[in-house]
């Protein structure tokens, strides 16, 4: 099915990450403000959200992510889906109050695993519910691993899932930084990058010192960059990935007649 | 799949209906301790719950259950969905803090009706979830309707689907009565109904007088014995229907040592 755009709001552009089942709310607001104001000019989006302080707090205490080591793991598996399903609820609620019409979908009991790979998904659901005119909101989730038991199957997976059986023009990554720099963002003398072309052998056009520094001070950064080689390299250039502020200016965002803020990744043949 | 007990946590039990979205704490954390038990005994549960005051307000609103006569009911059947979906989200964490493996499984997406019937279902899923050990909690939810667009599925339609898909022991219904009466139990010298034999063409031993007092006060009483009568005719006295106080005592409740507190409702060959 045809896709305009996968967007991902990320774990830490919508929650405050090391504070417990805490929103960024302004962020939450503005995040659905650009949706609408996609659909206004009609475009067919799916929204991927990540679990941020959500659900990673559960997963880490009971290590959901190591499959089902004990009985406890098996509660631990569920507290975790407790709260990034509390998160989707809330995602989903947002969306809806600011006239979209969203519907959560989530990733358990319909996606499975082996040995971490996807075997088994949902996305006839996902197109189903588009067709229909509705916005689908999926999330990270914990899912039926059949080699361990369970694992965490992450948001990007899911978004280059979805890719892959789609034809998906654009897949736009929210952030609580402007977009992907040649250091971290905190540096003083970092630079964003505007573009970066990838090869068919995954090799970049830009040097980024992300393996040089603290992972979650980048938010994730060189993980958005391989999940966004993969989206690009799949589609051989037909879906291009954007990285951008969750605080972007709805009305300018994407607009012709504007200058693109943020970072976007191509395909270069 | 073998299944000992389908759980109905009903609408008016742990919820109070007509405030919007208010819990019965102590009813909910009871129903809880009940399943808690039942699990100490070994019993695979399935948990279905109703809507109650979350849902049945913007539902009504939207006239949801009519299908999508216009845009804004698409709004409004996102709306119903955030509505019930928190509350199988609250339902969700309640039971895993008293110690219940639980998972939430919509029927929105995988469920479809043509017409108001069913014609596709998750029980696969549902049957997964229980051989993996979990304890599914399933919902009455917005689904989409081939017909008309969408309708409101009811628990006890997705209870009816379970019991002719697997080999069902027991349905217990939660209500916030001990059980059926043979008048509305709002009358002083209304008397329970301790057994209730339904026969092959419906017909019942008891003369319960739900159809002339107001719907409402009986708690959907008339409802609950139709769902009992289809679920004894069509498991052909394999499944037995109980409807009970959901403030029944945990330690007792189905004891066999115990006096049965409530309706039971069996085929009669």
């Amino acid at each position: 099915m045809f896709v305009d755009i996968i967007i991902k709001f990320g774990g830490s552009a919508v929650t405050v990450k090391d504070k417990l089942e805490t929103l960024k709310d302004d962020e939450l607001t503005n995040a659905c403000c650009i949706v609408k104001n996609f659909l206004q000019h009609n475009k067919r989006i799916v929204i991927v959200h990540g679990a941020g302080s959500f659900g990673h707090h559960q997963a880490k205490q009971f290590n959901v992510n190591a499959g089902f080591t004990s009985e406890d793991t098996k509660l631990g598996f569920c507290m975790t889906r407790v709260s990034v399903t509390k998160l989707n609820n809330i995602i989903v609620n947002r969306l809806c109050q600011n006239g979209v019409n969203a519907v959560g979908i989530p990733a358990f009991g319909c996606w499975k695993t082996d040995n971490r790979k996807v075997i088994q998904h949902n996305i006839e659901i996902v197109n189903d519910v588009l067709a229909n005119g509705f916005v689908p909101v999926l999330h990270g989730d914990c899912v039926f691993d059949t080699t361990s038991g369970c694992i965490i199957l992450s948001g990007d997976t899911i978004i280059k899932t979805i890719s892959k059986q789609n034809d998906v023009r654009n897949v736009i990554f929210f952030t609580d930084v402007d977009g992907i720099y040649d250091k971290s963002p905190q540096d003083k003398d970092a630079k964003l990058i505007s573009d970066i072309a990838v090869e068919e052998n995954r090799s970049i056009s830009e040097d980024i010192s992300t393996k040089r520094s603290n992972i979650d001070v980048t938010g994730g950064m060189e993980l958005k960059i391989d999940t966004a080689k993969d989206i690009v390299i799949d589609s051989q250039g037909r879906s291009t990935v954007f990285v951008c502020n969750v605080l972007s200016d709805p009305s300018t965002i994407f607009n012709t007649d504007s200058v693109f803020n943020g970072t976007i990744i191509r395909f270069k043949k």
